[in-house]
């Protein structure tokens, strides 16, 4: 059995991707309990007949935050759904939590309320990127703005880990994002990580790497600070739009480019499928005493539902002992 | 009459790329001059009558600056190509200069033989990317590691004129690279440089953009230091290829799908067009006085013939006086 605890008010859509994200993953997951914090009247349309599932719990609560909120201000609300779903987690009443709210609210209360792990000074976002040979994995994507060498180095032990339970084989290469390969390239910062990450028994370091070697599958794990990450990440988003639009106007230029468009639709889909799903997914908070899951604040459906997936999967394959153990195996 | 100084051994092809380029480039451009820098008996193979046009003028050197060099070796040799192209246009025999080589050693050689234009503390490289809407300009893509609110301030300046030299109109909205549109959001340099911008009557600043942004063309010009800069643009550069093994995974499925692909061969084609030239294409580097146009070390020829048409353009344009104009506004 796993036990979630979702903010269902989090995110541009709030209960109606929340609500019917979660009765598809309780179809989906028979061993799978949800607690659902949040309004109840303003979930109860979605919810239907759900409400009555014997593996849903809905806790009511008026408060919640709200996406373009001060991390100060909803630090203090202490019965807003995002810190219910947390406290569910630190009790123990839940193995982990989903959120598609507020970012910076995200972090900072998780932090506050389930505290970092031992050995971890700031935690991490993390995410899958797509890349020609199957997946890898990058942080931080944006829970810091500026990050020591210290910090570079518990991402990759946390990265590492995360990437291990994710089936990237028991010793995931890892490599530190920098602008140029050359040894002498890149800030302080960077440079003692790279010297640190290379003493390193625990971890795969490889190196640097650049930005042109995020999609092409050569490290299980990105590690940078959260500016670079985030931007990284978020260009990728755009860029994706793009191709979109670029695509779109090749194909209706004339007659002839319409039929052949309309031909390639399902095959073009599929081109869509191959990246929109992961850019636009969940992150996950490592550094912090349980599990996170920040799904996308633009979320559908199907997006919301693959962050509860994940939230899952990682209780089940305990993700948190994962990490503790890489962190004890580095610190002996 | 437009003089460019060439780095003929810069680049990952040297003389096999700089040398049909110059001889198409002089072709092209009936006022065109060109003083090419390099060895001659390695350029003299791809050269063959070219070398007798009047237009051109070789000068021989045994040095070059190599890819992988230290900064502080290549500033030591006073008689590479690099060098000696650069040292053409402080002596004003040539308007512009382009190099193909090392990024590390040209923004240093630059700006130790051209020196920073008043007002400007570090040079910063620019290049345009494509987006929905037409175009916009990125700029620090790599030429400092760390910038502070002023040198942003700086950027924002310069990458304001230089937009509107390629015809981004009177007024180009300028937007800082952060990764939130929240005023609360990024490091405080970052902070302190939105503030300093929004007092500006020179530039027409529209406040944050994010990674996302990059391609929707909401703004002209995209200030940012030269670390998240150059990860965006490779990030980008990098998922191009990804995009394109997408595609050519999804057409060569099965029969159908080929067939397919066949059909729309001119039409893929036709996308890869849109964004690749722009992103394998040239920089340049603003801020030294003279106009020095970096092209992408793996520049096969097309590439580095739009490198040279962008120095004949933006000597032709008096993109020095613009800039110039641009600082002592702001100064008043």
């Amino acid at each position: 059995m796993v036990t979630i605890a979702i903010d269902a008010m989090g995110g541009d859509f709030g209960p109606r991707v929340t609500a019917p994200s979660v009765i598809s993953s309780l179809e989906k997951f028979p061993d799978l309990h949800i607690l659902l914090y949040g309004h109840r009247a303003k979930l109860d349309p979605y919810l239907h007949q759900a409400a009555a599932n014997s593996r849903l719990e809905i806790i009511h609560t008026d408060e919640q935050v709200s996406s373009g909120e001060k991390t100060s201000a909803a630090l203090r609300k202490k019965q807003s759904s995002m810190r219910l779903a947390l406290d569910a987690v630190r009790s123990e009443k839940a193995q982990a939590m989903v959120s598609a709210g507020n970012t910076g609210a995200l972090v900072a209360i998780s932090r506050y309320v389930l505290k970092t792990l031992l050995g971890i000074d700031r935690p991490a976002l993390i995410a899958r990127l797509p890349n020609v040979r199957g997946y890898s994995y990058m942080l931080d994507l944006g829970a810091n703005v500026e990050c020591d060498s210290e910090n570079l180095h518990q991402f990759a032990l946390m990265g590492s880990a995360y990437a291990r339970v994710l089936g990237a084989g028991k010793s995931p290469k890892v490599g530190l994002l920098n602008i140029g390969s050359e040894e002498v390239k890149g800030s302080e910062e960077i440079r003692l990580a790279n010297a640190s990450l290379k003493t390193s028994e625990v971890i795969n370091y490889v190196g640097y790497v650049e930005g042109d070697d995020l999609y092409k599958g050569v490290v299980d794990v990105i590690v940078t600070g959260g500016f670079a990450g985030n931007i990284a990440l978020k260009t990728t988003e755009g860029f994706v739009l793009y191709v979109s639009h670029v695509i779109e106007v090749a194909f209706s230029k004339n007659i002839f480019t319409r039929l052949i468009g309309f031909l390639a639709i399902p095959i073009l889909n599929g081109v869509r499928k191959a990246f929109e799903p992961d850019l636009k997914n969940s992150g996950v908070l490592l550094g912090v005493q349980g599990v996170v899951v920040k799904s996308h604040g633009k979320s559908e459906q199907a997006a919301f539902c693959q962050a509860i997936e994940n939230a899952y999967t990682l209780s089940k394959n305990d993700l948190m002992d994962q990490i503790s153990d890489q962190l004890d195996q580095e610190i002996i």
